[in-house]
């Protein structure tokens, strides 16, 4: 990047309005609908203190939590609460598991800008990787901001991986997650290629978070565009820094595109052409593939940022886990 | 499209300002920027008779000819104008050629809405397939609007590959185009299967114009995003009429996505996250994918429309073509 001259000429691009497109499922259409009525958060509405922090969280945690129930019935499962290593976790059983499925296993790091999903709030993914791919998921409710900044969810996610292939092979397990989570993934990996620990069998990267300086092109063209993640310059650029802490935000364990993918574990990457999270999903492909990994990209017409998880009765959201049910099916030992 | 109910609610995007991004190379930095200061078409603009889209055609066909002896030095390559079943085809030759790699050979259809880039301003994307593959590829230029509109590109598509395959295995010949090119790859392959004929061994899909009625997200997402194709409302929708004539644009072979693709060969899609055909790419990529067809996304950060070609000094076009290269040598005989 020794170019960035101040003569390169900036692109205006006039006010708009989409239209629900007509291109997607009901569903699909539905959500899209919803979000655009939704209240947009305002720059002056981002917390600036650790308790204003802590009732954000609180707030967003229960609306999330509120599809719990719903995801319940339309996924039946069972969840069992216990710790590894210290680090709480719950293990997500799909209903008509059964032991000879045991070969293999995925663990989920959940989303949420490493500040929200925490606690009950934090299975919703897992719970639609566990129905699609007929795995068990164990997903690690790692610590998280302002309480615990990096790299406490890095050390966590190290911790719970250092115990579950303590007596299993790395290269059955499968490990995934969103936004933040998909970071989180990229970030462990990148933590165990330093240490010379075994990585696991595949990833699953949906529209990981792996550029928290901001410097992604679609956190200008899908500014506002995004139903979900609508701007990085107000929540984003806020929960990046609160987040990041002392390291800053260009450390390859917070950013994880700064980091040295060669060697990487084959990956399927997804994201949506509305996602705000475009060009990071897009990035990171990219910088697999020249380092040499087997990596997939999938990428849904006008989706938004992890819009699969909460549009989770779309048959787009049943394509999007079905393709990395398969990609853990085709890539996992076991 | 059950449920294109009245009482969805559109998303309002306000007008924003997107910086040349630090997140490519300096060449394609350069690109992007020359783009935003390029004037931009209005509507009133556009041509509403026979006559002066002649004219129109003229002088964009002119521009585009401005960049062959740049790629002739960039690009060595010969040049064999002839004829094949009556339509004028392009004959190139990548400089190092030898015979040993006649097994397999490429056929190009080039963009430009199915009214630009004729004759001599048809050859840019064959130039550098051919560079990038090492193989002679057949450049087509089929006949085009406003004096040949719909079905005559696709019979000239046809005729060529019917001569073509005369003598030569079917398996071993790759057929790519980008934008109007990538839509005529696509009718061209709808209708050999309608005709019971051998289908290509492999195909390469940029940006393909699959949706000419206009209803792709990312003709209004990326409106004016995209430095290339600012705009279907404008000369798209234009282009569109123009093309399609009586047949009417939601004909399956003038707007392929309304075709099925089941049977098809493997395809390789390539797309930018400021395309407006980004949605045009996704949405064909999904439907050879629902289909069983094997195919490949491959997505660049905030590349235009057909922005490899155009920025074919940048390092993003050296690895759009070699994907591209790669994915016909991994899938065609010979």
């Amino acid at each position: 990047m020794d170019d960035a001259s101040p003569t390169l000429t900036s692109r205006a691009v006039p006010a708009k309005i989409l239209p629900v497109p007509t291109t997607v499922s009901a569903q699909l259409r539905r959500s899209i609908s919803n979000l655009a009525s939704a209240p947009r958060l305002a720059l002056e509405q981002m917390p600036t203190t650790a308790d204003a922090w802590r009732a954000f969280v609180a707030g967003a945690d229960a609306q999330a939590l509120a599809i719990a129930p719903i995801l319940a019935t339309l996924f039946p499962h069972t969840v069992m609460k216990t710790q590894i290593a210290g680090v709480t976790v719950r293990e997500i059983t799909p209903a008509g598991w059964t032991a000879d499925r045991d070969g293999k296993l995925l663990i989920n790091l959940h989303g949420g800008g490493y500040v929200l999903n925490g606690g009950e709030a934090s299975t919703s993914e897992a719970v639609l990787g566990a129905h699609y791919s007929g795995l068990k998921v164990i997903s690690v409710d790692y610590r998280m901001a302002p309480d615990h900044p990096f790299p406490a969810a890095v050390d966590d996610a190290l911790a719970v991986w250092k115990a579950v292939t303590a007596d299993r092979d790395p290269a059955s397990i499968g490990v995934f997650g969103t936004s933040a989570g998909g970071g989180l993934t990229l970030a462990l990996v990148l933590k165990l290629k330093s240490l010379g620990l075994p990585l696991p069998g595949a990833l699953a990267l949906g529209t990981p978070w792996v550029d928290l300086t901001g410097a992604s092109d679609s956190y200008a063209v899908n500014a506002e565009v995004d139903g979900i993640f609508s701007s990085f310059d107000t929540i984003g650029r806020a929960m990046a820094a609160l987040y990041a802490g002392e390291a800053g935000v260009a450390d390859p364990l917070v950013s994880p595109i700064f980091g040295d993918f060669t060697g990487f574990p084959p990956a399927i990457l997804t994201t949506g052409t509305r996602d705000i999270l475009l060009s990071d999903t897009v990035r990171t492909y990219r910088a697999m593939r020249a380092a040499g990994v087997e990596a997939r990209l999938e990428v849904h017409e006008a989706m938004s940022h992890a819009e699969y998880i909460y549009a989770f009765d779309s048959p787009e959201s049943a394509v999007a886990f079905g393709d990395v049910a398969a990609f853990f099916h085709g890539h996992l030992k076991g």
